[in-house]
């Protein structure tokens, strides 16, 4: 032991979990100990470890002692002072959190789906009891954004937040614009390769994408964006032509998380955007996550890094784990105050007002396109950017257009479209998409 | 005011300096009071402003009274508990922020030049009077730099930083590369547009770039890099057929701040580097800033956004000055405690290793190649990774080289390219430059 710690008790860490992440941080605490207790001030000591079989085999050798099934073992011991939940998922997870709070723990989570859900309630929790619940880990692995938005940026009124945070859909994305694939290609070779889940669900329709923007737009506009109150859309409908097109226009398509503050309201919506290439998150390809704050003094902030995996999500909570400690050693830990603005509900997405990609196919003869920009500009006041004709197909007499918009409500552009549809000359809706920046 | 501070006492503020980031502190802080109130707890309370000649006109409005030019009116207040410095430059700035500290205020400073200095010195004066110093806005402006080292990323062990960290020469250099122009030509469009000073040195030549990397490198590697231990060359030998070169294969040319963990020792060091155009720094144009910090278990972490500008630089000091005063307001704000590891010294730049482009003149005849790889392969075992004649100059028939070497040692290809340029066939060495990535 360093002559900085010599003989200063240990601070007790519970470690709730031992999967990928869970084996990662006892990794790194067992092997680290004496570069931590200089940091912390005191050494750190892993006491018990809840995993739902002791006798399983385990990639990370830990002495079976601090092995239980039972919480109790880690909740009674009087010797814990801080709880780490890496479990993942709504419950038990949730109910062990609250508990750890209660019983006045501080609590270090990755856990997004809690933190979107019940973040609020566990901050309110830890405050009445004089603790604190840290959950850097919970988005984007190992990127420091939680700390910027609750600490760094906290000058700022923050104006919008767009990211990539997504690993998965990121890596499906980039294969399909690279190799022209087609979705279904795509999310194949993501599964072989371990970078999406057999049941991909989560992922591809923006459920996890949605959580992680439910705990950044709360911090920034400082008032409780719920998942359910975020719009999201998912990669499926994306296909390799929609990609071609794209680029001949000169954007990428990625799955945005976007959150942006208005008068008197904040939006927070998750979909496929067609990106200008030379923005910088179109530039983030493969499982990199990367996140876009602006706030109004320091302009934007762009943060990038790898948003999953084992060691990038153990930085987060060990650094979460080593800055509570210091504060422990240092008798006074500093608490965050979940402090809520009037800054208003989220917008339903149908007020939303954003530039919109319209795909669609049409019969190749006169009048045609006089009828669809009578109904997006006349019936429904929607301005259009660019008309371009893509394809000619000779077997039905068809041409398929690509039509960019000027700024519309997202009612209007959907009522438009269905109106689009009916029209008599035309043959189907190819796609439709959001643009971006 | 609101609720949550109704009746409880201010926080005084005394700020040194009131230019372009005192101005911009000060508009922030009197226009935002309500909301930092609710921020911090308690109101926080400009109660005096420290300037050369308080009858100056002013573009930030300010009540008169607060204006002095006798600094023992700041720091003879105790009704003061924190104090900005936005002076700038070593003194009198260095001697007041020891003054603060001395006197027991906490301390927020937007200062490179006293902190790569002065920085270990003065958290240490601020650990023996029980406060602290914060310094976010002394490196990158608006972008989280400093607190990630200091707090988020601590789990790691930082491996390597590289940096865009000056905007002004990013700005020629981009302007190069994108123009073809030639160094003076850009240089002068920069000081045009105000982004470069009449008197450019201190930025092209690396020298303030070298400040803000001998800061960071000693919190990422946790050992004391003095700005005089880090070598520096800076941008004024580049010229357009360099970039055109560059470009060709496969590289972009930036100014970059160039830390990196050794077995015993550390690199610090600040010059022109090639950069593979697919590298997330390659693509960060005009007067962005970025930095890009692998450490060992998160990976690769990008940040970027304004290095510099009144308000870039404003939302670091009020984010600092908003930490300390929330840690005031709670009664026990967190202090950061610099913790020094035998790291090790700066390597000698000598001693560096990396890879080098080399441009020359040389005779179009027979041997003369053979005689060049001889002294970079068999004197100096520099290994070639290739070469390629890029033009053929008929007037006085030489042809240009450019030589792409592995990697090797800075004192062995500097002597190589001594022996090189003495060889009778060889008309002319153009440039070296550094290989990175």
């Amino acid at each position: 032991m360093s002559n900085a710690t010599n003989g200063a008790p240990p601070i007790g860490v519970g470690l709730l979990g031992m999967g990928n992440v869970g084996g990662g941080v006892a990794q790194i605490l067992l092997s680290r100990v004496e570069e931590y207790a200089r940091t912390v001030g005191r050494p750190l000591q892993i006491r018990r470890i809840l995993v739902r079989d002791p006798d399983k085999a385990r990639a990370v050798a830990v002495d079976p002692a601090l092995l239980t099934k039972n919480p109790d073992d880690v909740f009674d011991d009087a010797g814990i002072h801080v709880i780490i939940e890496v479990i993942g998922g709504e419950e038990p997870a949730h109910a062990y959190l609250r508990r750890a709070l209660e019983s006045g723990r501080y609590v270090v989570t990755a856990n997004k789906e809690v933190m979107a859900k019940f973040g609020p309630e566990l901050l309110a929790v830890a405050r009445a009891r004089g603790v604190d619940i840290l959950y850097e880990a919970s988005v984007g692995g190992g990127i420091p954004l939680i700390a910027p938005l609750k600490r760094d940026l906290l000058a700022n009124e923050i104006t919008s937040i767009r990211a990539i945070i997504n690993g998965t859909t990121n890596y499906i994305l980039t294969r399909m614009a690279r190799e022209g694939a087609d979705y279904a290609v795509a999310l194949k070779a993501a599964q072989d390769l371990g970078y999406a889940e057999p049941d991909p669900t989560n992922d591809v329709e923006g459920i996890d994408a949605a959580y992680k923007l439910a705990i950044m737009a709360s911090l920034a506009f400082r008032t409780q964006v719920r998942p359910g109150d975020v719009f999201h859309e998912g990669i499926t409908r994306l296909t390799a032509r929609d990609f071609r097109y794209a680029a001949e226009l000169g954007y990428a398509i990625k799955l945005l998380a976007i959150g942006r503050r208005e008068d008197h309201a904040v939006q927070a919506r998750v979909h496929p955007a067609l990106v200008p290439l030379d923005a910088p998150l179109a530039k983030v390809d493969g499982v990199f996550n990367a996140v876009q704050v602006d706030g109004d003094l320091t302009g934007m902030v762009f943060f990038q890094g790898r948003g999953a995996g084992s060691m990038p999500t153990t930085s987060a909570v060990v650094g979460d784990l080593l800055n509570v400690a210091h504060g422990i050693a240092q008798g006074a830990p500093e608490r965050f105050v979940w402090r809520e603005d009037p800054a208003g509900a989220v917008l339903p997405m149908a007020e939303v007002r954003t530039r919109y990609y319209l795909r669609l196919r049409v019969a190749d003869r006169a009048g045609v396109l006089a009828a669809i920009t009578g109904v997006l500009g006349e019936t429904y006041g929607i301005s259009i950017a660019s008309i371009i004709q893509k394809e000619m197909h000779e077997h039905d007499q068809t041409a398929e257009l690509v039509i960019m918009t000027h700024e519309a409500r997202e009612a209007d552009m959907r009522a438009a479209i269905d109106r689009v549809a009916s029209l008599e000359a035309v043959a189907g809706i190819g796609n439709f998409l959001r643009v971006e920046g």
